[in-house]
């Protein structure tokens, strides 16, 4: 039934997350064995030039190859895992790869979005895996919430903030009061954007991301050419003021909601630049980073947060992908080998390294506060800041401060202490600031 | 290799959930025969009183039963689905149900927390699934998230908001300034506390919930019994208030970090009440809701919110995890019968249906608000809220509106008739409104 002899993965493409799966695969190699009761193996990688100096080390006992079939055909090979990107070369890598008995693991949304379908009947067909955790939103596991997660629900609408460059320029716009144009620069200089940057702010990855979660969500076939988009190079800085006037922040979205009766849905969706209420969760998505508000007819509102890019938290999200093909076994009810879970090495509460908030209530009188200070000073407590204010009528007045890093222990200490020596007229109050 | 038959429940318990459960089986029947391929149905149900008058409607077919054994022994049933909480009954039905070959759904947190560890081995040991989405954080896929999702992952901390009664009182407390007994009888009148309300508020309830989610984020048994648990009894009005003058809002949390070396990890874990800094998603959780931010070595900080409890969230987790047992068929690559996907029925842009912010600039001259005014009644577009400032030595002043609720085609409309009437000193910039 199942056997514990390794994954072995063609991979093509040695980009940015190609380089990330192979660091992740060393670093987290024993991990990853707990995690499946066997190994993962890059055997193969595919690249257009073998001979080119490359940062990123290749996997011990990989081969760099440039030609597809040592990829598709080699009968070793159980997983081709495609981070080539582009539609053309990557389509005919699956399409081969299934033939030849693949699973397939992808992070490819302009393929997925526009050929998905197609490539989904031949897998279901040939009984093969096709998994695409880290084509939309990066590290926020979307995918795998609404395939598997909230498979108990109809979906009533999702909204996601689906592309991170186009997120940074507007919250730059927004919370730095920059205009289009410079925010956009900044964004290239921080390398969040692309030399060509139409992809990202003309909306059309959105709506890549967007035409794969419709899928997902309602089992529906939403052709990416039907999807109305529109980017935000229209939205000015003036825009952005007015709107938040308004109570407002303006964020690019990809919004689906299904406006039909039960059983027959009916589908408004599109990408554009919208306003959210600034107390709302998905006004303050700052930065590079993604989120998604999915409603469903059970769970009402979810929201994830998270890496919508970048090398690691992508090749995380593959990588969870290749670790679920590689677990044959149904019943791994914990995510790991539960046969024997081994105990937890527990740090002592003494131990625990953090800031404090601490309130002691004492009497109004001089000298309290040096006496209080002398208490932390001397079991090595650092005071970063305090509030001591003087109520009047009130017998006992409290004070109040944020430490500077310290244990657990230092802390009961030094408030141990405050009250040995007669200074609290109330148990104190300590909290961990997270 | 798999058939069309039905998935047979055996249904432990007729409460909230359980009856939640019913509602969303009957409610989204269509929709789980197109996510799994089959039917789910319930066949008998576990109550301590069969003859009970009972709100919710018992489904159709299912047999009200006292017996344990007409659950856990019948050779008709797939599933036991355990919604009775407690530990002594509901672990003697697991173990039955497992001695008989029943995989199991539970949202037993105290038992799974408790004994968890022996009930996994022993559905390793026969080959059972024992699934449990519903242990924790109601709707949010915390369980999946960690076991499937962030598989990739080293899990370096964990942070969670897991007892929705506690952040409804920390909330009251912060944002409406009451005192901890006033919220918590508040808490009591709206049904979010339980009459002995100390599982809740003395952190019982949360750090049942930690105990599952270590496990799951660690591979590690982490005793129950040697959690750090504090609760929210002594947080104080004055606290609450002080917190805030340092920007933090105080939340009851559940924490574990793992402060060792790669490959051994130490864990430092707790439940007690923390400081979060108020910018922090976070302090932003509001009312009896749930969040956790994990943060892993490849994805960075996620970060999930939404309901914790509650008829249909909790229903849905339990209902994804039957759905789960119910597709035997691994290449369900998009959570649906994928051989031949729908055509989306898709809404037209024109009839989309939203509030509306929109911009135009117009001349400073007397008469141009009446006309643009004009243009948004001709299309019965109305107005809710304006913005119009004159700035000295501009040509075209900003004239800055939200509608009313309308449609995307009367917005359309209205902005091109102004524009039509030469109103308009630049295209108009329309936005929807979230």
């Amino acid at each position: 039934m199942q056997d514990n002899k390794p994954l072995v993965v063609g991979l093509a493409g040695f980009g940015t997350v190609g380089g990330g799966l192979c660091r992740l695969l060393r670093e987290n190699a024993d991990l990853v064995r707990r995690r499946c009761g066997r190994d993962i193996r890059i055997k193969t990688i595919l690249v257009r030039n073998a001979n080119k100096i490359r940062e990123v080390e290749t996997p011990a006992g990989a081969a760099l190859v440039e030609d597809a079939a040592k990829i598709y055909a080699d009968p070793e090979i159980d997983v081709v895992c495609e981070l080539m990107g582009g539609i053309k070369p990557a389509k005919d890598l699956i399409d081969k790869a299934l033939e030849h008995g693949k699973d397939i693991v992808s992070a490819n949304k302009a393929l997925l979005a526009e050929d998905g379908l197609g490539l989904f009947r031949k897998a279901r067909k040939l009984g093969r895996a096709l998994r695409y955790e880290a084509s939309v939103a990066g590290a926020i596991p979307i995918v795998e919430i609404l395939r598997e997660s909230m498979s108990g629900n109809r979906i009533t609408s999702l909204i996601g903030i689906l592309n991170g460059t186009s997120n940074y320029i507007l919250w730059e716009m927004t919370a730095g009061g920059l205009d289009f144009a410079t925010a956009l620069q900044q964004a290239h200089d921080l390398g969040y954007a692309e030399a060509d940057p139409s992809l990202d702010i003309d909306g059309i990855d959105t709506a890549h991301k967007l035409t794969i979660l419709i899928r997902l969500a309602f089992g529906i076939d939403y052709p990416f050419s039907s999807l109305y988009v529109r980017g935000i190079r229209d939205v000015s800085a003036l825009d952005i003021r007015f709107a938040g006037e308004f109570g407002y922040n303006i964020k690019l979205i990809g919004q689906v909601r299904d406006v039909g009766e039960e059983g027959a849905p009916r589908l408004e969706a599109g990408v554009f630049p919208a306003l959210a209420p600034k107390p709302s969760l998905m006004a303050n998505v700052r930065g590079a980073v993604n989120a998604v508000r999915v409603d469903g007819n059970a769970s009402g509102p979810l929201f994830f947060n998270g890496a919508g890019a970048g090398a690691l938290p992508t090749a995380g999200s593959v990588l969870s992908d290749l670790i679920a093909i590689a677990r044959y076994d149904r019943a791994c009810n914990t995510g790991y080998d539960d046969s024997g879970l081994k105990k937890a090495d527990i740090v002592p509460r003494a131990e625990w390294n953090a800031t404090y908030y601490a309130r002691v209530m004492v009497d109004d009188a001089p000298g309290v506060l040096r006496d209080i200070s002398g208490c932390m000073a001397a079991h090595g407590v650092s005071v970063a800041q305090m509030i001591q204010k003087t109520e009047t009528g009130q017998h006992a007045v409290p004070l109040v401060f944020m430490t500077h890093e310290t244990t657990d222990l230092a802390m009961e200490n030094a408030l141990k202490m405050a009250a040995k020596k007669g200074l609290l007229r109330e148990p104190a109050m300590c909290m961990r600031v997270l």
